[in-house]
């Protein structure tokens, strides 16, 4: 039902934007990220879509009328592999170019912005969506300093308007599983049951920098002593309020000044956890927050957090699913399964607006965010032919 | 019998390169830091010295014949306080030129380079005295990746060639105290008795980077959580090996990929610490690596161990301590003490070569290695006529 060709030749050109070794470094905003974009745009305007950047970098490719969108990213990581939400928008490219040619139902396209979160979470389906308001977005500010509003006014230049929400009957993407799952079992398909709710907040500590010579252990309010407390203190009292699914994460860490020589008067560092339980999330930010200020009480540092940003825990819609369930029946049959979805995706967003379901193919050894992330060619078509097959239904 | 004017108009005037608020930024080989030592070689020059630049930055003024050598260093910390070296190469100028004046004997001034080890630990004593083999200095990195050999690269056109320490009798460091043991007992002078040694290594832990929503906890290699069992783990394994005056330190921290949603693969940070006594640095080291090396071993971390670099406490030569502590005896009676230096000078490198001492002046607050550094203008110039007069002697 596809141009499996057509396909693997446009998601490698993609992997040429921002190459690093087999993997890609197109974070949002970066040269690579909208020289990519442009590309992507040219792409869909001669498959006689209509293409639209919003004003926050959001790329749309459109059918006339009412359409079902599909699509996903393509900012990647800070050291990112080629597959994580390139493979969306490219099969969601394909599946658009095949139905029309078979004068099958209207696909339009999207790759939404800033996805991997260099600033919030999953941004810019975000702002899309009405989940976060973009004077909200704009004030915030990458690990550099770098704010929202200054990184999107470098393509300001390509924005072309709006798009409503209105237009599409539903949201399908299809995504790499990122997780060992579907690769440990030998299966080649994944229809995601609901995506599991994140929560990110930045934490500061700030004690006092002094000579490491002269400041007797007693005296010191080492910053990053206080960051060993909390992250050991953290394994074990989370333990007693999470299930085996629940994750926390300590990913991005800043001392101040650096230097091997001085006591570290300050530490900023990221506090990410995930759970497909509301009531879980809220009661482990408790469990958090307990921690971190018993550590700062103890060390005397000053304590700041930065905005609680995150997403709640999302169902896909029944009917979608069914869809995607029954082609890839057809297309892998014993070889799929119904699963949660572990990691974030910009369906979560949409599912404000629309009914969105997901698909997942294997991430070989479950690697992902990292160069060596891959994916079998013959599982990356599977997933192609079974979403054309689902919007074909 | 010193200029206290045209001394304190020398000082200020050193503080205005990399000035930063009330501090300097001011690193070895930096613009700032070339600048100043160009401008200190015109106040030699001035002072009659014969000016001189080794092959590494150290910049020497030199009296003809025998001389007393003193002086310390003019590179600064990262962020850095205003005296803290400064004050110990000014003075050295002002004694040399009152002491010329009076026809009193010669005194040879130098502001060694690199104190502050952006490479090494002191590397421009410890490549002049001999400590440290210049093939080994040439291949140290800074955090940044860049090398020794690359750094002093940038001031090669000052070069005018070695300076033989056989023409120095001896070697006296003037510094701030950068602790609090001065100022808190209200007294003017300290007379420096023996310097602590110091170990310094760079340590990196790699695991595995991968998504922080779909690897499960019990599946990471987190090499954040490493770092953070490290520091704990030593807060309590320490204790049983060291005395109240023993210190470590983990002021340097190096995360990869540094991103909110990544599990990190891997962490590069400083492991420093210092004591008066070369067994229990031993026992210390040894303490270190076990507590390393378990928990490397208990999260499944690669570990490596950048060279081990240090120095070994050093005793001041008694004869050199006399004639400052009856100088200080006069400038400010019942106001000095003998005391040992927890901060490690270039006097450490310069012992091999020569029969070393030190004086110290008072650091407001104990504070030091920080903007906020400072220390009252009496006790500045009480220290330098004590110099002036111990030189007289």
């Amino acid at each position: 039902m596809i141009n499996a060709e057509r396909f693997l030749s446009d998601l490698h050109h993609l992997r040429s934007f921002g190459a690093s070794g087999s993997g890609v470094v197109r974070p949002a905003y970066s040269e690579p990220d909208i020289a990519a974009r442009i590309w992507l745009a040219e792409r869909m305007s001669e498959a006689g879509l209509a293409t639209r950047f919003d004003e926050v970098g959001n790329l749309f490719g459109l059918r006339d009328g009412q359409s079902l969108l599909m699509g996903s990213h393509t900012d990647s990581q800070p050291e990112g592999g080629w597959l994580d939400g390139a493979f969306g928008v490219i099969a969601a490219l394909e599946v658009s170019r095949a139905s029309a040619e078979r004068g099958g139902p209207p696909v339009s396209v999207v790759s939404f912005q800033d996805e991997e979160g260099r600033f919030g979470v999953t941004t810019g389906s975000a702002v899309w969506s009405g989940g976060l308001e973009l004077a909200e977005a704009d004030a915030l500010l990458d690990h550099s300093g770098v704010s929202f509003a200054e990184a999107r006014a470098r393509m300001e230049h390509l924005t072309s308007g709006p798009v409503d929400a209105s237009r599409f009957t539903g949201f399908i993407e299809a995504h790499i599983e990122q997780g060992p799952v579907l690769d440990q079992a030998g299966e080649t398909l994944g229809v995601v049951t609901d995506i599991v709710g994140i929560r990110d907040m930045r934490v500061t500590l700030t004690g006092q920098q002094n000579h490491a010579g002269t400041t007797p252990m007693h005296l010191r309010r080492d910053a990053v002593q206080g960051l060993a407390r909390i992250a050991v203190g953290l394994e074990e009292r989370l333990r007693n309020v999470v299930t085996p699914t629940s994750v926390w994460t300590i990913g991005h860490v800043s001392v101040s000044p650096n230097a091997s020589s001085i006591v570290p008067g300050k530490v900023v560092f990221s506090m990410q956890w995930r759970d497909g339980d509301l009531e879980r999330l809220a009661r482990m930010e408790e469990v958090i927050r307990d921690v971190i200020g018993e550590v700062a009480e103890q060390l005397g540092l000053a304590l700041e957090y930065g905005p609680l940003l995150g997403l709640d825990p999302v169902a896909m819609d029944t009917g979608l699913q069914l869809r995607l369930a029954s082609a890839a029946d057809q297309v892998a049959p014993g070889k799929w399964r119904h699963m949660p979805s572990g990691a974030l995706h910009d369906a979560t967003n949409v599912a404000r607006r629309l009914p969105v379901a997901m698909l997942f193919v294997p991430s070989i050894g479950g690697i992902s965010h990292d160069f060596a992330e891959d994916t079998a060619e013959a599982d990356l078509i599977a997933g192609v032919e079974t979403l054309a097959r689902a919007v074909a239904q």
